[in-house]
């Protein structure tokens, strides 16, 4: 039995040492990047047994990627196997003012984007797990990648599994109007949305004077349980704020701003779904996911690669503003 | 005015460190890896004037790939630049007795690949140069670089320039059948072939005794001028000879055996054709061009990437037996 | 339910790169290393489940330790916490002709030896296995460690559990007299005694004209149903050659001698016994299995680490003298 | 035919990693660096055709240099080469407040710093190019290098090609006497100088009220068509302010202000030269050229090595306000 | 003849590279640390001849600590060597804002921990110097370590050798209580104390309205001849504040506010305590100590490792506000 | 009182990794390097007191040279500091066969090629020593560093210090005539002299029909009490055997070859003569003192860097074929 199941890709994630830009590159480091699976890693490091559904190669860098996820706890028994196809690839570089961090995506063609919805056994996963996340990357990635999204996502609905989805948009991978005309009639199934203003103005056309009105509008349009929204306010590439709201039942929930020194910001939005998803499932409140959503968000900031890199016990000090910044010895 | 024009694909190489599996790997080294080009880097390196004929595509991958091609002296001016597509990638671990090296290739779809006959000026490009160098490779990337290749060599042909064709099969892109009917309509432009035994038998299915009926054959049956064969032993992984035959005009020449220590053998057969096409155009003699390709390939083992990074003083006075083991101060 | 649990200590292990000696260290690469995990992950990387009892420090490197164990796929869920202790560190440099590699352990006052008996649940994990693997390593960490292994063997033996038990003396942690006395009474658990030559008479003072006899003593006299005796030849420190034999039923099983490129050779004693232990397990043939292990026990020479990072086709294919020592492509 | 020719040194450039000390060094990493190459190097990436010339000694580390610099697009054919001598090198570390960034300079008796008036075909050189650069330091690297400045500088002014200097003053190389004596009769040669308030007051003495002055002054004094002034404001060493201005036919031209988080400061004025030079010889425009220059020397600061690793796209998004700080996808 | 002898531990330092959590680590950078050794190390590089007293295991890693230690000029003739026991480990990760950097101890049963009062010829060492040093750390490492102490500082102060004594209160190596029961009976012999806010409270309960107040305290309760107390302000991680101020005499003595870019904390208040006695031991004026002391530790943060990487010019420089914050060339 | 002073230039080192070649690098590795350092370097670490007298630049550089050397336990009291000159740099790259390693020299202009006779109190210095060691390295480097070695050799001969010399010929700093002349009247104060077949040859024009005859006339034109000469066979570059022997009061004395596995052969030659001078001076006996510098001039075969990184007992071990090449744990 898994708290949560996630589905989407996983990618080799290639990055650059030193503030090199990729043209300069003569050494990068690997490890693994994907939405889903770094939602997974912060729930499953909070404490919750979580698995994930992908496809991977039958091959070097599929084995590589089946290694990280288990090295996190994260179940890999379901992951489906192909002999054909390739790993997605990601490359970044890190930025400093006024020179943003910058990624190129090498992703087409990857062994998820040919997953098809028979390949995985949905009816026996959905009935092991009490929550299902997936994001708005997932349905861009291929036709059939969608078609297997919508199945995961009503098979799960239909089973009264919890279904968070973070809307995600990635302009590389579609139009908003494409994205807008197939996640749409997916929102039916979905529980718990995160999100940002910038993606629902984007996706959906849905802005507001604040983010309260977004929420509001979120909710009444597709009449989701739970509605999060989350901001970064970038003063430099090096200093980011970090804020996350919710609304549930029309009552809103705020929290404190989040200062951060950036040593990595690539998985913090993932970061905050886990965090909030693990206390959601765990305390059942939602002020209290919200916290710990954002406590997570801010401290993944700290820690090179898309994993979050902490334990419960630190996040929950830093939500009690435990510790400060004298060395913890 | 070139004295060789290069066509191919040039790849991103990422090879692991200290011997680990790909499986293994935290970090990769980068640098660039494609026979065709590796020929005329080392043809650059000993004298000669190259460009080199490909399609890149404009991101940061692309341009690492232009900045390492001329790094090395090799003219750029007439790549073709494409703002879709990707870059190729292959992964290369290195192996120790029992375990062989390796190498794993993501390729499909590269620009390259995308290329089409009528985005080159044929025409012109080759009224530049004495000599055109391709290999078979290049026409296994896809129908159109097979019809691309076509188009170059039989320009070549009928223009009067030598043309230079390294048979390399690749198990991964063709079968052997696909590659003996793509191929053989070919050899009728070509002048200079460069192959192994193992080659010459799953392409042609021409089979000997020995080499040199080998060489006889391949002559008969296509009428090059020039037939070169050479042959690795592998006595261990760490230690490799190399030997290299050529056929003239119905006479053969051979050279001594070289013994090497393995740094890293890839591209070292293409330092042999670069060695040999530097010699044969500059020194139009037979012997001494297989010479200059031997004494190339065996110096390429001990130096790390696909790239031979030797001078053309290092190479002759390995032919010549100077200098010896002892620290060059 | 598992096909083999094994139990005993693992160590951080740092080691020297370049062939650095450790005074000389400005770095130093982190892994694990512990006889009886490597074992667990040679036969979980050919297929088996297998899962690993041993007692962690819940700090970052108990942490490191889990996740690096379940990266293989050996189950984790049985590990012992601790609030208290440290882990053993083992540092490691590689030496080269006329110098050793050489072994500093730092292992004392491990979590793992401060284990007791009754902190794992023997009856229950051992009821879910099919066989059970520990070392003379693990007995000779502390007092308690040792009657912690002794309950171990004991209930495994008495649920018919296969008890495979590698003697691997170590001068460091005890003397030959201590070593005997603890060890001879565990020995009636054992089903499966893989040894060598050496071990067999530092700790039982058994020896032979040559090493059938020492196997047909050892059988003798604890009786033993299998018996594996290994062999290394050292010719230089970069080149060794491997065998193996194996007794069973008064019949003697040989196979091929390896020759390897060693670039570690740590582990690869253990890589034997998780790939004869793998074959027996699943093809019960005592020649295969031989053959699985010495196939294993040499290609482990050519990676980095304690680890055995090869694929099932892999051994097998050496076996089958496949592919031989051109590039993998 | 060059859209700019240089002339200068080139040093290997040996920069320390992770804030060390050089003192306590144990590698080093190896670029290139030098004034009048950094200025070509933009432009080049920019879209013009540069060439540099120097004087290169005939063995690894000269053609490390050759190879470094053509990677860049940057022509080397008019390179002088030397089989005595040695090449320059500096030593750099990395700075944090309060202790500033820091370079030990090891250049003397460098082959460029031999070079003799007549080893360049000045006459053939200067009339395949519309721009000459050149700064303060190549004239103070010997008495000879200072005549072949002179001639270099005469010849290009004679020939009507648009003469471009940055005084860059370099108080390791000569006295501000020296300087004065040695620079002030180059000046008549100079259309467009590039230069500080702290240089100018320095080398000519010239001081004002504020910068605006400073350059009505050095006008009036030598007669430049353009005078450009940059002001480099360092509140801490991993945050710098960035301004520049420029003085032509009596017109003043501001640009804002640009704020950077440092991760490599060397190079940054050299980035605005040839931003400036770039868009000078392309658009003719002063206002606009301030612009491309600003912005580059802004964007360099964010990338490791002397070298201005942007594109021209980069550039301009970066003056056009575009793109933000949010991770470029 | 020494200036300053020194007394403690000093262990090897494993710190974890671009921010990784120790868990992530796949290497370590290796170099030493300890607090009473950071101190003399400070010292002996500004020009004090000093000495370090401590004991060591006749092993690669005790050679490596001594071998580090005699690299910054420390005297090392007498340590006392043991061929038992450990060297004491500690590992280190650097954070960012929110999380501050982290210590994890492995110093159980170092060397020396075991040491006995009477393995060091006290009577001898102290009489070859001016000053005597050490901290509150070593008397907690044993009951041994703490007898051992209590000799060397009242040997000490017998022979009228200036006591300098930093409080450095560990709660993991004892309580409060144990601790103030130890220390509290030391002070007697100690005429410079340096210590915080913090540990003065923690030990000695001793608190007050402002820094002032507890000096005055401290001074009152053990007579001390001199008390510095310093006070680090932590904004973020990466930047920090330093102030110090000493009372001698009943006389106040402060000194300007020092902000840094943190790249490594860690022995910073040791470079303070090094910078003083310093000067306190040259100079003789309080005034003057407490200004090397603040511009030291500021400093410090600047430099990886524990030991502090500058010249007594650069200290000097800091001090009268010479070269700014340019690149020093 | 010092065991050897020792008189001559320590370059800093840096050498290319994982067999790069030099004009490939981006980073290298720094060490030192010196002849006459790196003896008395094997003399410390086997139990002497020795002294190094070079001349160093106060700078970074300078201060890393005498930071290195200390960390050896080598005194650097008598080292003179200058204001001026620089560091001489040697470039290094590691060869694979049939491609030798080459060394480039970057060491002109030196602070100890600017070394006068009376910058050093040689009286008073050579009072205080048992034994004297330079090269003919020192002399070649300038007029005044060849008056400077004479009146160190004259000094220590006239103080009935023992004086060893290493022949050492360096055809990049003079030739064999300008060796000759300067070198002959030298060797009248030599008492041990240390040289190859080659360098005789090439110095003194002495031949012989083997080593035993080169030897004898060594001895009889010169009167040197004690020569030794050694062999280096250089089957591959990774694989290499030393023998050396020695002559005394007409005695041969002869020791077994050894075979190493060659990870860095620079300075190897340096330890044989350490470990002879050491076991010279402190055993008295030719033959013993033969078989220490055999051994240690193998082991130093085994470790990167100038420095035999090594233990008496090691040396000692494999003199007397203790320990085999198992891992020693």
């Amino acid at each position: 039995m898994f708290d949560i199941v996630g589905f989407g890709e996983v990618m080799i994630r290639l990055s650059t040492v030193n503030f090199q830009r990729l043209e300069q590159a003569t050494s990068l480091d690997v490890s693994l990047g994907g939405a889903e699976l770094n939602v997974l890693v912060t729930a499953q490091r909070l404490g919750l047994k979580t698995s994930y559904i992908t496809r991977l190669t039958r091959n070097p860098l599929g084995r590589l990627i089946e290694d990280k996820t288990r090295e996190q706890g994260v179940d890999t028994s379901h992951v489906i196997w192909s002999d054909e196809d390739r790993q997605g690839i990601y490359f970044l570089e890190f930025g400093a003012l006024p020179r943003p961090s910058a990624i190129l995506y090498d992703r087409k063609n990857s062994a998820v984007s040919k997953i098809q919805p028979d390949m995985v056994d949905w009816d026996s996963i959905l009935s092991q797990t009490k929550a299902f996340h997936t994001t708005g990357i997932t349905p861009a990635l291929s036709k059939s990648a969608l078609e297997t999204t919508t199945k995961a996502l009503s098979t799960a609905h239909q089973k009264g599994v919890q279904v968070s989805f973070d809307l995600n948009y990635r302009a590389r991978l579609w139009s908003q109007e494409e994205a807008k005309a197939a996640l749409s009639p997916l929102m039916q199934y979905v529980d718990i949305l995160i999100t940002t203003e910038e993606d629902t103005a984007r996706v959906f056309q849905i802005e507001g004077k604040d983010w309260k009105e977004v929420a509001h509008k979120l909710t009444d349009t597709f009449g989701f349980k739970v509605v999060t929204i989350t901001i970064r306010e970038t003063p430099t590439v090096w200093r980011n704020n970090w804020l996350g709201i919710a609304l549930k039942d029309g009552q809103f929930y705020e929290d404190r701003k989040y200062e951060m020194e950036v040593v990595d910001r690539v998985g913090s939005g993932d970061a905050f779904a886990g965090g909030f998803l693990y206390a959601y499932l765990t305390k059942g409140d939602i002020e209290t996911a919200l916290k710990y959503g954002n406590a997570a968000a801010a401290l993944k900031h700290s820690t090179p690669g898309d994993f979050a890199y902490f334990t419960l016990e630190e996040v929950e000090n830093l939500m009690l503003g435990k510790g400060g910044l004298r060395i913890s010895r």
